[in-house]
């Protein structure tokens, strides 16, 4: 007996992904080292995802300490922790059920840690106005997401729902539409501008979109995952008039906002834009934009907190999303927590705030440096072209394959870039993601590797891959 | 501008539980006390919800101690520390990314821990073996539910799937179905019988269902929310069998099998029996189990922690599952360390074990008293009826309204147990539910209460109960 014919077509559909042979071989890798085989390295180097602890960085004391103190209130009256640690973590168990991190919460979150996030908001955006009703907390901005498309898609046909999403775009949200029976319209980034979103190539899709369904949302993320590029507000200007005239709800996913490399670079919010966009526009274009403690100088993925911020959204609707919240149990109190610290970091004058700074400043100078670094690299090795890279944990460079290697691919019925990227776990234990995970324009290649790691795994790891990347040029050319 | 006309229809259909009603009320009178409004009472008591810290019960200081430590690892050099909570942490530092929490773990939940859930099931069943590949983590044991649902579900009419559940059942699980497009099949609990499941009354159920849908699994919750029972070997063999004979995918709920009250009851697990039933059964009978760390003594609900394990699934299968469970984040790590307590506590001779026994015991203690205390105050009351209360974290009294009350009710468009409830915070400030709101056979009524508080609340709340009960049926009868 066996259910397999009753599993959903949803779940049969969706992909064994690739990703699995890169993983899997990773692990292997890491089983014969330990096993005492011989490699050219001493070990595998995970450049795969956004996880800044995997990537050797140490999560900032304050927040550490918050939480220790929240998850075990006898260290309040500990002497070792600075006293506005423990003023946060008595006032953050106050709001606690029971006093404990161990109850339920508003399945939507925490009431005065939305409050916090307002203001955060606010503070970010130049004071345009937060309402701790318009934030919901979640698990992780993911799930946040999910909820919006739960609420958008009608996967009934013939007025099936239709999502605009960024070629190249992370897999898991592919997924997640597919999943939810949304209709993906795939617009492409210009990587030749530096992956900007050009409004001409929305309308394109969205044309193109509307033969075949229902197009609702166009989802940004912004700074971008897996591209590194941040829009300008012109850019960003141009979209939410585009969002305005085609009656598109706007998906911002901005959990990128606090990672910019570059002085002359700037994040601003789409909700402040729109703020500042006259009333007949600012009143009126739909939006929730998306943040996390997993990204940002913090990193802490492992907690799950994330949450999503409603613009203008009809208030029956808002009733809706709180009832659909409403549904599910609270989001991790752990994650929670880490929100508040984001939101309401140390101030000058707090005892932690020295060590908070310097710890901070010194993940940003990494980043910075990473960033400079891997330009650098990659502007001496041939057949690599890299677009400047912004803002974000990611950078995507393209890779300009011999006409032979591609062949030699097409042979073993590989992706080029994914053959690549074996090779280059194999050969030299470093381990990238190839650009078809993500989309790509036909033809092209790509590897996406995390910026966000310590300077010396990054240098590390520009070593390994260049030296496999000039061997594998000479190889096929 | 607005997107209601796109919501989702499942969004859209999901009830404005009448819950809201009650816990706005409750919102409302806690605030009016502390403005300074004079109550009979000086405080709101909430026994609404399975959460056993917010009931007033201290969290366990072992599992305490090593979370603090794991969120900040300075704590394994403290001296006040015991050294298996150091230990502890460190091992479980070792199995993170980085070594530390903030890391995204593999979505299925760290390898380690999987492991130690495997043993403690092993354990829990006499030796019945179990794999770690069979254990999926998740945050919490509603979202493993959510997962099954994702696996069996197809909403397509005319082959929409049918779910068998019993009635009554908690109000969460029914909106999930229905948001999974899932058809509700309701087999009642026999109330009389102690709220024991009858073959019958499934055989029932399920051919009236095979009439509008296409019935494919059958939950049980043992022991049971909101009823307070616990089956007997020989039931969960009948639901066995006919599970077998009817090819249903059993969807075992199980996250109360440490909450046992009487001597002469024992749990025992849906796996274990499945196990001891010949191979015909055993090796075929498809099976999830789900558990968590939120119910039981532990009560650390706002970690979210809860697993699956799965019995007899085809590979093919569970592979499907697996790869469902890649596409989303990784379970939060707070709960994932707080399972791995569960699984694998502090042993005669551990430097905790003294402490953390004489805490559960004392938790053990309390509940078993409720129990009792509960079943000794409703004996003595007109008009309510209970059934012997033997395991879970709830009590699910049967009302006998007199027929001016439910005329009463009816007048004012409310269920009369509503009404009662509304009252009872009202003017006693004691918050209990509504046992409409979890399904009961025609023109019975009841509310349910949480067993599982410290026992001065429990019996502050058992004589507010029992002065409001008093009055409300000398002014009905």
């Amino acid at each position: 007996m066996s259910f397999l014919r009753e599993i959903s077509p949803l779940v049969r559909n969706t992909f064994l992904s690739e990703k699995d042979v890169l993983l899997r071989l990773a692990a292997q890798i890491a089983a014969e080292i330990q096993q005492g085989e011989r490699k050219d390295y001493i070990e595998v180097l995970d450049l795969s995802s956004g996880d800044l602890h995997r990537g050797g960085i140490k999560p900032i004391t304050f927040v550490r300490q918050v939480l220790a103190a929240c998850f075990y209130p006898a260290l309040l009256e500990d002497d070792s922790l600075p006293l506005d640690v423990k003023e946060r973590a008595d006032d953050l168990l106050r709001q606690c059920d029971g006093g404990s991190v161990g109850s339920y919460t508003d399945s939507c979150g925490i009431t005065k840690i939305k409050h916090g996030l307002s203001k955060f908001i606010t503070r970010r955006d130049g004071g345009v106005p937060s309402s701790p009703d318009d934030i919901f907390i979640t698990s992780g901005s993911q799930m946040a997401l999910m909820f919006m498309l739960k609420l958008l898609v009608q996967s009934k046909v013939p007025c099936q729902t239709g999502v605009l999403i960024p070629v190249p775009t992370y897999a898991s949200f592919n997924l997640a539409l597919e999943d939810h029976g949304a209709v993906i319209i795939p617009y492409y980034l210009c990587e030749e501008q530096g992956w900007t979103l050009q409004v001409e190539e929305l309308r394109r899709a969205l044309h193109a979109g509307r033969k075949t369904c229902n197009p609702v949302a166009l989802y940004i993320c912004n700074p971008g995952n897996p591209t590194g590029h941040i829009q300008s507000r012109k850019s960003i200007e141009e979209v939410i008039r585009f969002a305005a005239e085609e009656r598109l709800f706007l998906l911002a996913d901005e959990v990128y906002q606090s990672c910019v490399y570059r002085e002359d670079t700037k994040f601003e919010s789409y909700k402040k834009v729109l703020s500042e966009m006259g009333s007949t526009i600012s009143s009126t274009v739909e939006l929730a934009s998306f943040n996390s403690a997993s990204k940002g100088f913090m990193g802490e993925c492992g907690l799950r907190g994330g949450y999503v911020e409603l613009v203008n959204l009809d208030p029956a609707v808002k009733e809706y999303t709180r009832i659909l919240f409403s549904t599910r149990s609270s989001p991790p109190v752990g994650g929670q927590i880490a929100l508040d610290l984001m939101a309401d970091p140390p101030k000058p004058g707090d005892p932690s705030f020295l060590t908070f700074s310097e710890e901070v400043q010194s993940i940003k100078n990494m980043m910075c440096k990473n960033a400079c670094r891997i330009q650098e690299v990659f502007a001496e090795l041939p057949g690599i072209s890299c677009q400047p890279l912004k803002a974000g944990f990611f950078v995507f460079p393209c890779l300009h394959f011999p006409p032979r290697a591609i062949k030699w691919a097409k042979k073993r019925q590989m992706e080029p870039d994914m053959l690549y990227c074996l090779q280059l776990l194999e050969e030299t234990g470093l381990h990238v993601r190839p650009g078809c995970e993500y989309g790509q324009r036909k033809d092209s290649h790509h590897i996406r590797l995390l910026v966000a790691t310590h300077e010396d795994i990054m240098e590390d790891a520009l070593q390994r891959l260049k030296t496999f990347h000039m061997r594998f040029m000479k190889e096929f050319s």
